[in-house]
């Protein structure tokens, strides 16, 4: 089974060429692939697909060649990753499956067709614009931290601290408190604290974030749409650009009423064949 | 450049054919192939050279033909890995560079030339005879627990667990706490329960342990020695044959006075060629 291996902002991901579905993926195989010292290791699995040969895209082959089949490390099935949706466009690209036209390359997922836009070096791809609701606190150790909730198709609650608090220094090696009433099916946590301008942003914070159900990771897309949003409303703007610093790198988000553009790198490392046997041996 | 990833019992390793001992390996593109979301990810990097082309192996060259140059995850050398000599014999065999004779290859590394013996389906190789020392005390939350001093080339406290406390409760969250006075360099903490006959061994024990200055691991050869050692002592033994669960999978540990036989499963589970731009960028 051949495979590459990319990640965006260090959010990483397994590739497996699959043009013509014809790979009997299993959620143990994708849960043995992602594990990080008996497999692979990785974040996600993206299977690479024609759309016209898989059943749940079959329905967008017009619209898009290439239908990005995102499994979890578990096994599990997944809609929609923004960091994911930019390492599976630079695979298409780099190994001469699809080219931009006009600079764009549209993707099929399993929450519809999605835009991505190839720069020189960024790939960037447009999640939709995210919806800022009420507020709602976090709770951390002893500290109690406000924030707002925002909608980005997954809930995220993001708390941007008071300037007493050092961001780095905060303990996310367990999971934050959160009001479970506000958040039934649990919500990604955002912490945030301002940064110096940066040329090509309106706006530059640096952020955290404790994913749901998962951990702290390096980076995550959808959080960092969210955070950008309420640095936005925050700075009395409706439309931005809005750099935002995970500890994986440097993501640029432009904003305005119908759309938010998740820019940044996006590469691959490694390319070979996985043993199958051995892997699930 | 070509890399293969494997692991034994789940202490992961990338292997880096070289060998004429060309590749210019640093630290840094060490630390960046380990790196787990941004590289490739390991346990440690094993590079493969001829004894002959390396000034560090070369004196040896007329007993083994082969040099495990170990290198850890943060880009420093390191003299000897157990696990890490079965994975790097499993390399060599399986991609026909050398083949046992009489059942048994042997191995250049930092330590000296190291046999390792080839089963049918398992590895082995001899760590020599551990050193059982004096008594010591691990902390662990509230918990204070006896421990036995045990050098294997590197040190460790082996804590035998009273049946009151239960093996996969302990928080091995955190480091425990050990006497700094008795172990200077730090010390590996292994935690050690009985478990049912299993056939094959005289003894059988489950084990987990915390690395010094790493964390909780899958899978410790030394530290397998090290807990068969006392086991063996424990049952008024000198000599025998200790079946050690770990997380990661099953050790065997075949000791007399003279030598620690380690053996186990080493897998390979992938192949092909690293973008040392993209690793590094």
């Amino acid at each position: 089974m051949q495979f590459s291996k990319g990640h965006g902002t260090g959010n990483d991901f397994v590739l497996l060429p699959d043009p013509d579905g014809q790979l009997d993926l299993t959620p143990s195989i994708v849960a043995a692939l992602c594990d990080r010292r008996r497999g692979i290791g990785a974040d996600g699995v993206l299977r690479v697909v024609r759309a016209a040969k898989h059943p749940e895209a079959v329905a967008y082959a017009g619209a898009a060649e290439w239908f990005m089949d995102y499994w979890n490390a578990d096994g599990s099935l997944a809609e929609m990753c923004g960091n994911g949706t930019r390492v599976f466009t630079r695979y298409l690209i780099s190994t001469g499956l699809a080219a931009p036209v006009g600079g764009t390359l549209p993707i099929v997922t399993r929450s519809g067709v999605v835009r991505a836009e190839v720069g020189s070096a960024e790939i960037g791809v447009d999640l939709g614009a995210p919806r800022i609701g009420g507020g709602g606190v976090a709770t951390l150790g002893g500290l109690t931290l406000a924030g707002t909730a925002v909608d980005c198709g997954n809930p995220h609650l993001v708390c941007v601290l008071p300037a007493s608090i050092d961001l780095a220094g905060l303990d996310l090696a367990r999971s934050p408190g959160f009001d479970s009433a506000l958040f039934p099916d649990g919500v990604n946590v955002e912490f945030v604290s301002s940064a110096p301008p940066v040329a090509g942003a309106d706006l530059h914070v640096l952020m955290r974030v404790y994913e749901r159900g998962s951990a702290e990771t390096l980076s995550c897309g959808s959080g960092a749409c969210a955070v950008a949003a309420v640095a936005l409303r925050d700075a009395g703007r409706t439309a931005g650009v809005v750099a935002v610093d995970v500890p994986g790198g440097r993501l640029t988000l432009t904003l305005d009423e119908q759309s938010c553009w998740l820019a940044g790198p996006a590469v691959l490392v490694a390319h070979g064949e996985i043993d199958l046997a051995a892997l699930t041996a």
